[in-house]
């Protein structure tokens, strides 16, 4: 390899991976605007009065799009130092599913509308428009709900075998009609039930079958306390945390708010809080 | 300009934005018993039974109300030292869009009946009837709530892209069918089913749109706890925050109760709260 | 008045309104059990298949609580030494509203069916069962309800603003057709969407709509968090508050769990936890 | 008794109720798959589309897994030493309700359905696969859940005496029409009402069921705060207990996070936290 293509390499991954140079930044915002364009297009092509119309224009505009992005994916692969670690992180997936969808529409109908997974992609707007603190605070969330996962989880095995339970009683109790067709048609009733939505597509008409389903309500509006206690009583614990974490450099006093500049004990300028 | 008109404008001044004369005390409850007036008028005008039979007398007291308040935002105008900053403030621009629909009205039919926007203007009772310990709860409830904004709007975003993901999914899998006609439709179904709304009138038919539908339920149902840990917690935070900003005089001992009338360390008497 | 006289409304007294004797606990469950039956009886009577059939002996029954419940009033009012006090209780108004629907039935057809309301005497319960621990928790309940009360009725009265102003956006948006045929039918339309209730007998129809009513939604779905964050706030204030309030006799220590026996640092027995 | 004979009961009860066996770990295993294949089994049974041309088989499959759970029942009877308990113990009665619906079936038809109860079985799975530490969060959410039941069941009962008072209240409003056809039925309306279920399947037509309705869904959206606030708060208290414990073996400092291994005082190594 000669040393001058070494650099275009590198130029390219200072400009496609970074966003400290002008030209990374400004790479970084025109894919944040094509990605924008390019959900549009796909959402006006949905619109029969539009697609009829406009038809060969955002074909046109979506396999225009969808080029950018495959060139840009390959530029991606070609100038990162860990190709097959890009390829396999949380990014590297969503950027091949950004383009997938257009290829597969050739051989299957109406998949293409799949692109929208590309405004995935706009996550990286964080990292662009140096929304540190908006990351910060997605931070203590994920950290809030990672924290409370395993709980969350012994949750839902619950409402799943609760849903089922309920769904096989309603079957038996209404008879197979009023659209309790199956057990899966009534787990579906019961979690349309139990999470409140309630369409009012299938619904109860033997007495019994209303008393069974107030029943479900009663339980769904009762467990719709549990995942809200366990989120707040966690978050609760990561903004002590938070507190305790944020200590004086002279005095080593802590608690201080998270928007305190001195210390309330010793009045030292305390450090900049430090971002993610 | 003479004395004797500068006196009018401040006696105007006094009469309209000021609250502590009785003359003040009194423009603001004819103001505010007015807009609830018509208010009321403005839905009865809606209301077909009555539109038709006195069609005459509500276009009448409409026009007087809309004239009455115009009236008084001329004065408001011209009675404050710094006209700029009054029409471009919050209640400004309430006043405004207080009166313009009825205008409106003459060339875009029924936008009249926006004016209900002026109920807005109802929120100066605080200020009037001295309902100061509503405006400090209120105040609570703000700053804990701009606390959390930033956390809240992280938290729509991704409630909105998962919001799109989810609706050009449910838009391939229905197949266009069944009242997910379009993208933009399939997202409104995604809003309605994930916020617990529901209303049943875009409802999955196919068996794979169900499962879909339940996984955007369950979704919802633990994303609903959220924004209620983030606002807990916060909430949380700002009670803790009053407490040790009610301090003692005496033995600056901190932690009494909101209610608190006596140090409960030494018996000094504390200081009586100060309202916002 | 004779002293013979004196003892048998004082008799009456001690049956009717106290519970510590064994006629007066035997009178509060019979009355309990009279409440059930005849709450049950009005059911019935609701029902087609029962109502033609045994239309005689329902209202006979209807007729005998409501005459029996009568007498019991008209005791309660002869044998209380506060006769005025008791009437505008409480408990002395709904003994009243309790069993006037049935007379006045005689007059409005149907309204005997409010005769249901007499389930709220059987708030009783909690006094005649010794049911403290419960009233306990009712209490603790209560007092952060009370606390939270003016936060809550801020609360509500910004959603009833909203509910006005967003009702009449979509009277206009939806040019008074799909049901949004008034303001008021708007605005109930607006409260069935942001309580996230969601019938769906009312729809949004044009583009516009459905976009304002994502919208509501959306808004609805953040500020459901607002009266749990408060009262989650204040119940955790009075969890605390109970924790300090149970203090050891012999060192002074508090912080005591709320079932402890011993005080955790002296070993000193705690005394028993007042009810009530 | 024979020795050996007491050695095949001791090696029974160690396959069928131990787990530290591999024998035992491989019977529990195969229990859990065969479940869930059984379920299965009645589900697809319950489509139309299966059960009409796989009839034969999926009868036969179903006869197959309740025999085989009958066999596995008598056994775990025969060998447990204290027999009437483990009859009349919580794993006990699911066992027997996994495999009576299928008898039943012979009697009465369609309840064979019911036997998907034996999906709780599967709770067992906890126990096999050493899940304790996500038993351990289950535990906790039991003990908050256990501590707030009283608070809990003093809501659920206003909850039902106000849905019995707006049900009556509608009844007569609606004037027995428009799904109102009784005052049970009306009651079932302001379950779904008040949990924010809100099917559609019943909605007021009056102006003044609507204002009743409106009313109700605001009651219902208030109270929704109640249950999640009793919750959370507990859930914080078991969370600072739950520190409190966790006390250092050198220096008796407690306080320290849930998954710190040292003490954050004395650098001591702490002791690892007890499961269950």
């Amino acid at each position: 390899m000669t040393p001058e293509r070494e650099t275009v390499k590198e130029y390219l991954n200072r400009v496609i991976f970074g966003t400290d140079t002008p030209a990374g930044k400004a790479f970084d915002l025109v894919l944040i605007y094509s990605i924008f364009v390019s959900v549009a297009v796909v959402m006006l092509d949905s619109l029969q009065v539009f697609a009829v119309e406009f038809k060969l224009y955002l074909n046109a505009a979506e396999w225009f799009f969808t080029v950018l992005f495959s060139v840009e994916y390959a530029l991606r692969i070609y100038c990162t130092p860990k190709r097959w670690r890009y390829v396999r992180s949380f990014y590297g997936i969503i950027d091949l599913l950004a383009i997938l969808p257009t290829y597969l529409a050739l051989f299957i109908g109406n998949i293409n509308y799949l692109v929208v997974i590309r405004l995935l992609r706009v996550l990286r707007i964080f990292r662009v428009l140096k929304l540190m603190r908006y990351l910060e605070e997605a931070n203590l969330l994920t950290r809030a709900i990672l924290a409370s996962q395993r709980k969350i989880l012994v949750f839902f095995g619950t409402v799943l075998v609760l849903a089922t339970v309920f769904g096989a009683l309603m079957f038996v109790v209404e008879g197979g009609g009023h659209g309790f067709t199956s057990i899966p048609n009534s787990i579906y009733w019961t979690i349309v039930t139990i999470t409140t939505v309630g369409y009012g597509d299938i619904t109860p008409q033997t007495s019994l079958g209303k008393i069974i389903a107030s029943l479900a309500m009663l339980t769904g509006y009762s467990i719709i306390a549990v995942p809200t206690g366990i989120l707040t009583a966690e978050l609760n614990q990561e903004l002590m945390r938070e507190r305790v974490k944020h200590a004086c450099p002279a005095c080593h006093g802590v608690g201080h708010e998270r928007d305190a500049t001195y210390c309330k004990f010793c009045g030292e300028e305390l450090p900049k809080r430090t971002h993610l």
